[in-house]
């Protein structure tokens, strides 16, 4: 059963759809909204082996003229060399203005793919088919690009949307469980913000296999949220920043565990110590932070990490690039569904998480 | 007398301000529209030894924090190495994105810093203080930002728009006489397609010295011009191609000429011969192109150049980045003030100039 959902910005409205075995339907798809082309697939080293000559095969068929190029696979590629790479062979290719990108894979090739689309001779079209759990839940839709500096993750990229979200939960089959089981770190966040009948669907979820058996449903609940959210605020201004609900202690511990943790387990762990403080402080109603915390663990996510509250957790959280004027705005659950900003100075909000937050190490 | 133009686009309004002697208030300009920060001056070291100490001073006491970075002058600093460099020392001076950049300099400083401003943080925000008159009258304003690839010029970059542009004519006074001729190419084209008052006013100017002493009059019908072109029409879907007036040939001469060629000086070309061309086709009525050939060669400009009709020039219109599909738009004259679209094929383009311009050497 396709699904649709509708994304609109300022500049530009488009669709995200969520279809079973979309995969191999891709060149239909594709043909409904763009002219006749040259295409780049951009995917990685452990996309293009399943799926690479499938999707060439299916541009082909609809009469695209399709190039293929290969990413290193990991949040490395996410870097000046790999986009300057990729847009010289853009280049090479001549491709034009009124030529396009495919970005297959996950988080680091949706944000490598798009930063290069937004800035190649100024913006040329692109089409997203997510590949990870965490990519169709969250980085592919909201127009978002990146590459990381060595001073930190995502410090470089645009916001730019795609003409098409194309997302085939079926491939989720051949992703590794610890990349299913991290997506739904921010599929828990999702529903957490909105509650109701999002929240209600994550009591289903005992088992990684239930997230397989309702992953249809879980990605069109999370990207409906996120649609509406970007929809109406699309560069983060103010509605935008609800999405970083477990995001800002979540950055600094991943960053602090160097590579250990996953994104969607820091965010796992982020979000359960935002509820458990903000509880203890009496801001987040009781029992959020043990519902919270039995939706995590009933998958395996983590609760904490021996990263938290170490000298490198503070030094990336000091870091942390939504400080404006050393001021950040937290994000908290007053209960399931409903969300609220609390802005604070960050040397408050260090001092309160040296006092509070448990060294485990 | 101070002039202020306003640019309004879909995501953001903003004003061109034209003030004599306007660096030496830099301070209180800023004050206006930004709030205490940091600033990171980018300029060039053309600029810096006449201006940097001033602009920080300027800067400083109006309660800034100044930082400066200086680039090697010229085109080639619009490149990955330039971009990286300016964006790792943001970096390195924890920028936030309540900080700004300062611009201060010509066309490259403009267009590299404000990709950098564009891309860093996903946007941080940017004045330009442009100090030629090419990016007074031309580039300050519009938003379009870029760095150059070896297979061409401007194939990377952004639309992004500053949040304030200040222009101070008095600074012409230190900018080689070259570099006025050649801003003031672009200046008769645009005067070529407002007609009228426009026109009018570049019948007074016989000479260099005329140039500056007519210099806010002519800035300020400039970018009046561009301003309203802009504000219609930010990503040059139909009504901003008119402002290419003079570039198709003028960028395949500037490119066959490897540098010894001005870009203004390069478009004054380009707008001769896309006249006498059209002329001869009788889609230009007469005396059209004897009247931009007087002023153009009323300071010094060049009609023609041995480059022209070569086969770098050839090779160069081909990998122009506004064909599509194997189409390109040329933009003509009707006559003064009566710019009109002439959406042709690469293929006969090509048998045409063959056929039509003079090959020189």
């Amino acid at each position: 059963m396709e699904q649709t959902i509708k994304v609109k910005t300022a500049h530009h409205a488009y669709a995200v759809k969520i279809i079973p075995n979309g995969l191999s339907q891709l060149g239909i798809y594709l043909s409904k909204i763009w002219s006749k082309r040259q295409i780049a697939i951009i995917t990685d080293e452990n996309v293009a082996p399943i799926y690479a000559e499938q999707v060439r095969q299916q541009l082909g068929s609809a009469g695209f003229t399709a190039q293929l190029l290969v990413i290193p696979a990991g949040e490395r590629s996410k870097s000046w060399q790999q986009l300057i790479k990729l847009i010289d062979q853009l280049a090479a290719w001549h491709f034009t203005r009124s030529d396009g990108i495919l970005a297959v894979g996950g988080g680091v090739i949706g944000d490598l793919a798009g930063l290069a689309a937004s800035i190649y001779l100024r913006g040329i079209s692109i089409v997203q088919v997510p590949t990870s759990l965490l990519a169709q839940v969250d980085s592919s839709v909201g127009g978002k690009t990146a590459i990381d500096l060595t001073a930190g993750k995502n410090l470089v990229g645009t916001f730019y949307q795609p003409d098409l979200v194309l997302i085939d939960p079926t491939v989720l089959q051949t992703l590794p469980e610890r990349l299913v089981i991290e997506g739904y770190g921010e599929v828990i966040k999702c529903a957490a913000l909105v509650g109701s009948n999002f929240w209600q669907l994550t009591s289903k979820i005992h088992s990684v296999a239930d997230i397989y058996k309702f992953s249809s449903e879980l990605i069109a609940a999370s990207v409906a949220f996120k649609a509406k959210v970007v929809t109406e605020d699309e560069t983060e201004t103010h509605q935008r920043q609800l999405l970083n609900l477990g995001h800002t202690l979540g950055h600094a511990v991943e960053r602090a565990a160097a590579g250990r943790l996953f994104h969607g387990e820091a965010v796992a762990i982020g979000l359960y110590q935002i509820c458990r403080l903000f509880e203890k402080a009496k801001l987040t109603v009781s029992p959020t932070t043990e519902q919270v915390a039995q939706r995590l663990q009933a998958v395996g996510l983590p609760l904490t990490d021996e990263a938290l509250a170490t000298p490198a957790f503070y030094a990336a959280l000091t870091h942390d690039k939504k400080i404006h004027d050393g001021r950040l705005t937290l994000i908290y659950l007053e209960k399931i569904g409903q969300p609220n900003f609390y802005p604070w100075s960050l040397k408050k909000v260090i001092i309160w998480l040296k006092r509070e937050l448990p060294t485990i190490n």
